[in-house]
């Protein structure tokens, strides 16, 4: 038995999310058909954590255990043969036993990609969130230094996040712009339900007026997610690495 | 009452295609959503044809009557405000009240966008075709100027085409590189069911030695499908425009 991890590039406008459900297409869903085909028998595939429905990765991982003798050099593109073209394995590579995708995780890596246009564009309507007020990121990289470091961030959390523990650990953050593209860079210990959204939300609201860097504050200080800021659209936010 | 004819951008990528459908997605399902919301009532909107699932539009056409006083150049943005951000109303004009987006039409003009890469791309998949084998887009700009003029293009038509008229003129037929991309421009009367994919298909096979230009000669003279390429796939297919 061998215990494979695969890198993943996925486009997931078109797809509920990462995680398998039922009457859904997933990511998920279809790399444990995809494997099912090749293999003739149900394999669960762990993902680093789940992508919401319209979220892509640039690198997102995921493990499964392998019991066939199938040479690893050629195992990606067998799986790619078997995927749709919006799916993409782009390494396969033996891992040790013990290794787990979600558990050995040490750092994740966001990007959220704004289309600051006051023009709509049908082509990257699925690809970004768009702002259409002009934005200005060096404002949006000060609130950002705000958020480095290691905070209780309940604050910027959706709601309905299933968990007792909110304490994460931002060890960088970058806003860059190019043209009317403004990516927001982010790289934590682990991330909250919606918290990269919220982020860059917080960072959007903040330049456009609507939320002082006091506000900001008082949302990390307090936990009070009315102090942060919208929570930005699914189609522009990109797992871009999942470091172990 | 006023006749409005509109030009539509949309990313196909995740609709049933333009024609509406029960408990689908479509593109005129989405925009008669949007003006009903708008108006309070039904209103039909007629398009310029069809596209199918996943073929996108830089320059759809269609028209709809509209009997409440909205300002003209208003209604663009109006409307953009109620449709998703996949679906994009360029403009709106006024036009005669005979004018019809289909019948009025005099050509159409596709594109269709090849990756020619051996390497798949997660993002690029909804956007093109691949072929992952070296392409000669001079041979393919030779094989397609056999196709110019008026011919039956029964040979270049899917075989449930439902139509007795298989007549059309190609008017022009360009075929550009740029880097990995492969761009076929294809001018004509109007096209049959598949007859753009079939085309570019075939000049595809053409390059690829699967085909010679007497099979091209043969699939036109003698309306024969079997002489005439594969179906290209609908991700890389765009309606560029439609001339009145």
């Amino acid at each position: 038995m061998r215990r494979i991890l695969l890198t993943i590039e996925y486009d997931g406008s078109c797809y509920s999310g990462w995680q398998k459900q039922p009457d859904r297409r997933t990511i998920q869903g279809e790399i444990e058909q995809a494997l099912f085909r090749i293999l003739g028998q149900k394999i669960e595939v762990f993902g680093s954590g789940r992508t919401d429905a319209g979220v892509h990765a640039l690198n997102q991982k995921a493990h499964f255990d392998l019991d066939t003798p199938i040479p690893i050099s050629k195992l990606a593109s067998i799986i790619n043969n078997q995927l749709p073209d919006d799916i993409v394995i782009k390494s396969a590579e033996e891992v040790a036993n013990d290794f787990h995708a979600r558990f050995s995780l040490t750092r994740k890596v966001y990007s959220y990609t704004i289309f600051n246009s006051q023009y709509k564009d049908a082509f990257l309507a699925r690809r970004v969130g768009r702002i259409e007020y002009p934005l200005d990121e060096k404002k949006m990289a000060k609130a950002g230094k705000l958020l480095i470091g290691e905070h209780n961030f309940k604050g910027f959390a959706s709601a309905n996040t299933c968990t007792d523990n909110f304490v994460r650990t931002i060890y960088d953050l970058k806003v860059e712009r190019d043209g009317d593209f403004i990516y927001v860079i982010v790289e934590g210990s682990g991330f909250l339900y919606n918290m990269v959204r919220i982020i860059v939300g917080t960072l959007v609201d903040y330049s456009l007026g609507n939320l002082t860097l006091d506000d900001i504050k008082s949302a990390l200080k307090n936990q009070d997610r009315s102090k942060s800021g919208r929570t930005m659209v699914a189609s522009g936010l990109y797992l871009k690495d999942a470091i172990y």
